[in-house]
């Protein structure tokens, strides 16, 4: 980054590569069980081995405050220029083509703020775009949401306590799930492993108040066990909060100046929707509960 | 076309190999001056030689039916497809990838309407924000106007009447040009071949009156000749007018459904301004003409 | 396949989908341990549900010949079809496109040889020069090379057996490492995991004989145990064996016609070496040991 | 080039920039009627307005060295990494990606030498390969000899002297011959244009001695006039001649290190043939001349 431009700090090139330090295996899919990535990662940097080499230029706590510049955390952070176009090639999408040395060689410091300069304004513009068209089509694809959340309830009711997941990976995890002593567990990873995965019992685009929605969890879990899984996603933010734009006239908000940002407010609603997954043999007897509940 | 999607008919892809006929040397860069390319592709069709062919199996009547089906002149038509992605690979820009094959496949007919299908609706959106994208960064970029103002104008002096014109090719019009018996039309000629482009002299956003802006341009010619060249482009129509999709809540407008065609409506005016480009030793002084003149 | 050649039987799809299927964990990398991976594709059609499957519709004996079509398993096969391009592309190397609908439309059936049309000439050479190029970079890189060879190490330690190995994934196989009850294994594993590859402690062109090679390896044993890892890999065959073309001059292997593709029979020595691996603090004295051993 | 290997001096980089300021129209497809384009190149530099921007800063004899450099003029050459690579992009061809940072980044220069550091080997190679790919398939395109052969007799025919054609373009030659006062010169470019190529009557592989080639040439011409037009090119070099490598073992040839390129000196047969082309009335004719002939 700091060839393209020699603006960027150097500490914010080391906290965007190690930002991530935090995830669990299978990256967001379990964050809701624990507490957030980020706060793990700076966990991470405190107790691991990476805070004595870190240790020996900056104090931790001094090395914490890159982590929350706009560079590595932001509307337009090396995060998204990183995964947005290379899961977009590894997928094949025919989204995600973004001109990011163009992005990066137009972003402009003042203090805490991000600014784009003008001349990166279209190329800042797809990035966020490209993420709005990734999202649904690719990372909130059904297939792979049916998955998580059938990986999220093994991982429930197996019962694995943070201090032991935050040093797991991929493998660590699969392997104690499928050898697990719990039959249920065992049997939703094999669901996975064989992919018979769930199929969607049900489908709305209707909020839930959360006393319904906590009610509805409580009777499935109780009518189905395991065998039926309640997907409520939070609704997605596409639009920009913290991008500046130098533009002829003074400094803009990215979305006051461009329509097609403007518009990704509004991108929250259209692709959202909660389902209840279940296995195959229950779908029915799983759709009509539901209906009924409702 | 029809590998992908068999009901589009047979004269739609005859249409579409041949809508573009009419063109006039430069593409769309003289067509201000004399009538649509359009009329000249229905002219050529029913003088050329090609009519000969047509009309082994087709009355030309009943062929110039198809040239105005909505997969050959319509916002999610065959010559978008061709002409967005080939410009957008041709000229590197960083967008432009469209999954043609799923806009092609997806589009349904039922009588004139266009209609494409909710699995063809992402790839028809991101057709319609290429355009909106190839527009202000390709399409008019601010050199290749400036050079085809230059040429518009050496066509004017030279006076070229329809009847020639619709018979030549790039190569008959510059060498006409380069040739020409008057001064002006040499001197524009030069001026492009070594790339000494007129400058931009003054640069606004505000829309004229019809008087002023006859004013101004009258003034121009009278002070500068063919030194000063205004430039005042109609407003472009990103928006698009008839595409349906069939969402499962039954038919809806494009942009209903999506928040980003939408806004395209929005982004006619945010590149919009107009132009007064001249010779670089005139430039102060026109920059001045047009400032005491408004 | 057959969209783009329709003479390509049924069979032969079906082969092409199943023959990897007896693969051990880690693809090659362990396959000079146990029986060849074909064979165990073989056992794995005949016990598993697989072959209930295939039975519906063929006997198994009658299925297994596919398995051997020159599709399948030949110089211009579509295994080499497929991971060549796939390899080339997530690898991102700066070779492996190949034109793979050209070869495929212009592959002609004649009996049990594989014959190449003239048009499809220089896309199958291609097809050849990539395989040329991804060897020595890509799957001979030395640093999978040497995590390879640790692997195969850990593995030949444990002592999984053959029934055992057939079944398991790599999940499977890196748990059970990982958790070995031998240190050495932990120990290789521990080392690949926090990637503290060993190092090249010595690297020859000049073949040994059986003999002086398996004195070599039992005296490097005995002398460092699993800290220094002998690996004499086969040389490789670049060369086709099996591929005609069809030229106006009748029928020619594909090496008579191409220059390029007959010179890749002198590849196989342009980067074949042998190395000794070794445990960063013990290179020194393995690269001695060696250096005195020949 | 010098970004990514500042070994390379700047007068390379103006020398690469303006070794082909005196190609002829068209490239090298009337260079057989003129003398060599680098030769118009030194014309261009001594007499054009080119020279006197040269001379502030350095002699003209001076800077007509830099032309000879290898990095100008040789095996691995800027000129042959722009067009290679540009011409497969654009024409579509399935080869001819090639790493070239990694080719430029491991040039060597050891006085006149061009030298190729280990690591660049590959990628060097892989030019070379893509040219005696895109030779054959591109560049020799029996469509394009045609044409070309065509628009030479037509310059031929036309008789226009050096002085003129070295400062024509493309548009001056065809609007020259398109108006010319001779009948055969108008015919072969309306057959240009309207694509009314001619087709080949006769294919050979079989050399001629010079004496039967002109007598050919001049009994076609005395029989069929601008009809039936001869096409004997010389044989083309693939082969590497002046590029080295530094391998572990001392400098030696690419040829000697890559088997690859040592059989590209047998590529100049392959493909190699004659032909005579004829307007589609006279083929037959024209074939039984020619048979009969030899």
């Amino acid at each position: 980054m700091r060839t393209y431009n020699p603006e960027i700090e150097e500490g914010a090139l080391y906290a965007a590569l190690l930002h991530d330090l935090g995830h669990y295996p299978f990256s967001h899919t379990l964050e809701s069980l624990f507490p957030r990535h980020e706060e793990n990662t700076v966990w991470t940097i405190k107790h691991g081995t990476i805070g004595d080499v870190l240790r020996e230029q900056y104090s931790v706590s001094e090395f914490l405050k890159p982590l929350k510049n706009s560079v590595v955390s932001g509307d337009i952070d090396a995060d998204r220029m990183d995964y947005l176009v290379r899961d977009a090639y590894y997928t094949g999408a025919a989204y995600g083509v973004v001109d990011l040395e163009r992005v990066v060689g137009n972003l402009i410091f003042e203090g805490e703020r991000l600014i784009i300069g003008e001349k990166g304004l279209i190329a800042a513009q797809n990035l966020l775009l490209a993420r709005a068209m990734m999202y649904p089509t690719v990372y909130f694809h059904h297939t792979a949401k049916i998955a998580e959340r059938m990986l999220r309830e093994a991982v429930k009711i197996e019962g694995i306590p943070l201090e032991e997941i935050r040093l797991m990976d991929e493998i660590d995890l699969v392997s104690r799930l499928r050898g697990s002593e719990k039959p249920e567990v065992r049997e939703l990873m094999q669901a996975i492993d064989n992919r018979m995965l769930y199929k969607r019992a049900y489908c709305s685009r209707t909020e839930l108040e959360p006393g319904t929605l906590g009610e509805l969890e409580t009777g499935l879990k109780e009518e189905f066990g395991h065998l039926a899984l309640l997907d409520y996603p939070p609704k997605p933010k596409y639009e920009e909060r913290n991008a500046f734009v130098k533009a002829c006239d003074g400094l803009k908000r990215l979305s006051e100046v461009s329509p097609l940002v403007r518009s990704l407010v509004d991108m929250k609603d259209v692709h959202w929707r909660w389902y209840v997954y279940a296995k195959r043999d229950v779908i029915d007897a799983v759709n009509r509960y539901v209906s009924d509940f409702l």
